[in-house]
């Protein structure tokens, strides 16, 4: 008898969430005063390669930051190999140990993620990207002891102190659960993503011939297996004007966390030596445990049809 | 075809969280820095007076923060009575405006709560306190026009700046359907848990008389429908050792944020005026939208055997 403490859920509340996670997942939108040196990715491989990131290193370095794959292309970047240099370095430091964090938010559930193989001290896990509710957590390497940890907002004291608020326990029992599932299934989810996102970009290539350009495809570079960015090549091809012609297409340009930069093409892509006018027309097209050949034929005929009409309503503008 | 946005949930997660929704909702666990005042409440009726907290104003006072309703004797505190006069005083401070926020978290559901008859800038709702899930929200009137609001965390740029990370969308729908279920059956909620709470605390004194002492009952003021705090008094029946030794009784000795002073009485109720020999010995009952008369006797039960048995074993101590 402690309803002050928690309240159970009404069952219209229960439903109204699960119907919300069965059918309105879908990411609804998509500053740092620190000195930051920023390390660009290769325009060959789209990758940051691991020499540029340790002579990026100053005295004063103390945190290194890198996604671990990336959102936009996939490229999975060299993270272990970084991390064996950087502990290499620290040795010969005496006081100011470099920190490791990845983003490992695209990775989880598409390609094996061991932190303690990876080598680094934090690693960031977000929930809505491997079919988890919307939670994240943060992996600490023994945190408060080997690997400092410093609380950002201060309360009650949950946590060991590190985060206040009531702990989310019906989110976090979700995201124990997604992480079993990946854990117990992930090379077959792997090798079906693989499978499928090979059957798009042979359709892709099949329908749009010379008019397609892969922008995840880089010599060397590993991709995530479920992701594809390519562009249809043409005047009138702008991503954002294709997927909003689509009549079944739901996808993206980009991330959804950068979408206020309007129908400007992707930066990532820029970055990756992608030319202006082919970035331009991005679309990213991402595969999932549930998607089937026959989504992927829909889906192609969809994009044959809109670039037909968009070249003759446009005329090849 | 957007799955590096956000995945769907797989059923088996789904599963584990409506299991934990309905099941699990128990709540798991329970420093500034900034010039504060501390207003404390009357010892005679367990509530800020309106007087006190005008006097404590002080040239720098900027905001003013009180709870709606205390979370372990249900004492509702005049929220609107402070507005009103902290809204005259604003008038005559030409440049800095006092803010007011109230922490409505263990009055929304149970009494009436409008932001705009209370007069506040801020108010903040706690879904788990009302049938909701782990989610919060802050009301603020006009945030960023009319009422400043700064963000305290950084990064993807979504609500509007003020708040990062991809919005929470399945437990924004839940906590908007609970608020539904509020708005439209609050008198009903109420006049429920205030019967059931009556008829409980009317148990408690048929059974234990004269050993029994209400924490929660003060004169002239206003207490949550729901909230029976109480105390058996006997030197061997403190709070924690009566709800360690129950069979069925779950309930706590106070608010779940402050368990780490482990079994020293409450901070609350001793600055309510309850001598410490009583407040150790106190029960914070609450009682929920489908608590029966049935589950009041089986408590009353519960602890009559509970505190027998306690008596017999220490012989009284």
């Amino acid at each position: 008898m402690d309803y002050n403490a928690t309240s159970p859920l009404e069952p219209e509340v229960i439903q109204a969430i699960s119907e919300a996670l069965q059918e309105a997942w879908g990411n609804p939108s998509s500053s740092y005063v620190a000195d930051v040196t920023f390390v660009p990715v290769s325009k060959v491989t789209g990758c940051v390669e691991v020499e540029d990131v340790i002579s990026a290193i100053r005295p004063n370095t103390c945190l290194i930051s890198i996604m671990l794959a990336n959102n936009e292309t996939g490229v999975v970047m060299p993270i272990q190999g970084i991390c064996q240099r950087v502990k290499s370095l620290n040795k010969q430091r005496d006081h100011l140990r470099i920190l490791l964090h990845t983003d490992a938010a695209q990775a989880l559930g598409k390609i094996p993620v061991d932190a303690c193989e990876l080598g680094v001290d934090y690693l960031t896990i977000v929930g809505h990207k491997f079919y988890a509710p919307r939670i994240g957590a943060l992996y600490v390497n023994n945190p408060g002891v080997k690997t400092p940890l410093h609380p950002m907002l201060f309360g009650g004291g949950q946590e060991r102190n590190f985060r206040p608020g009531t702990e989310n326990t019906p989110m976090i029992a979700g995201l124990g659960k997604a992480a079993e599932l990946v854990s117990t299934n992930l090379s077959h989810y792997e090798s079906h993503m693989q499978s499928i996102k090979l059957y798009l970009e042979h359709r892709l290539k099949a329908v749009f011939k010379e008019k397609l350009h892969f922008n995840s495809h880089f010599p060397g570079a590993d991709i995530l297996p479920n992701t594809c960015n390519v562009s249809i090549l043409g005047p009138a091809l702008q991503g954002w004007r294709v997927l909003s012609n689509c009549r079944r297409l739901l996808a993206s340009v980009g991330a959804a966390c950068h979408s206020d930069s309007g129908n400007r093409p992707s930066h990532i892509l820029l970055s990756c030596g992608i030319p202006s006018e082919v970035a331009a027309n991005a679309l990213r097209l991402s595969v999932g445990r549930g998607t089937t050949k026959a989504d992927v034929d829909a889906v192609v005929e969809d994009l044959r049809e809109t670039v037909q009409l968009l070249e003759e309503t446009t005329g090849g503008l």
